[in-house]
């Protein structure tokens, strides 16, 4: 059983995710939610609080490995900054308490959890709600979005093949029923 | 007295400087240094042993107020990842002591510190040297910049009117009768 803390980090909003990866790629739900910082206050607060909340959840959760998103630059500039803020002190803490890190890519995400790197928001909550078992896909997306990133890091991670899980392969049924070609 | 550390965050080097504010804007010099990380090694121990220095710093100096650069965009994108990442260290760190922070950009730097906003990188280690009874211009570059970040503190933070100190008067005059003209 590996237990996965997911970071989607932001400064406004910071989802985190916590789940279960056991046998056969069965991966189940722990915690979500996000972690909210006010834009009216300080900088340091903000950084601070969520630092805190974070480190919280570290000590709580004992993750075998944090799954951070790598931050992209097409967003506007001071939100990439208050992104790469974040991940800073996420990869920060991690560190402190002896957690192995990995990052990935929203395309790696995307691709590991629909098997597309092209799908969309709500097929990316879709199937995060499939492969965890959920009746609902979680609100708001950053918690959905940090869910993903601990799934691609338990199939990324741990089994380095590209085969899928059956949620998976219905998903890829559906979809390619549905459009009359293949979504990879 | 009030004590200042200043911060020039970078993932390769980060420049650290700790000074005193004392009467009459004399500022004195207390501690200068650069915490540097291999280029080779993983992000996670790279951002995690940076952060532990600083946390050192902040423990051995007791600063009343951190000084940090703001991160600027002209720069390379995964330069200014690293560097964002390190100053979101920086800033959880003083918040986690409870110090105050405060952020200058280069040019409000430049502009405290040597009068000019557009002053090149040695004019700003001249004056460093300068306002803090220096034999030598600290190096790396790093150093020489997170010592002029806590004096820009010192004379904005303390201060907000933009009268000169002696050195900075000699370093104007010294500059105008070299170009036959004014640097501001």
């Amino acid at each position: 059983m590996t237990r996965i803390l997911g970071v989607d980090p932001g400064l406004t909003r910071c989802g985190v995710g916590v789940i279960e990866l056991g046998k056969s790629r069965k991966t189940s739900l722990v915690f979500v939610g996000v972690i909210e910082s006010l834009k009216t206050a300080e900088l340091d607060s903000r950084i601070g609080s969520i630092g805190s909340e974070l480190e919280a959840l570290i000590t709580k959760y004992k993750p075998d490995v944090v799954a951070i998103e790598r931050v992209f630059s097409q967003q506007n500039l001071s939100s990439v900054m208050g992104t790469a803020q974040i991940a800073g002190v996420a990869i920060y803490l991690s560190h402190k308490h002896n957690i192995p890190i990995a990052m990935h890519t929203p395309t790696e995400v995307k691709a590991a959890v629909t098997g597309s790197g092209r799908a969309g928001k709500a097929q990316v909550g879709q199937m995060v709600a499939n492969l965890l078992g959920l009746d609902d896909v979680p609100k708001p997306a950053d918690a959905a979005d940090a869910l993903a990133i601990a799934i691609c890091q338990a199939f990324r991670g741990s089994n380095s093949s590209t085969s899928y899980t059956k949620a998976q392969q219905k998903w890829h049924s559906a979809v390619k029923s549905a459009r009359g070609k293949s979504i990879r």
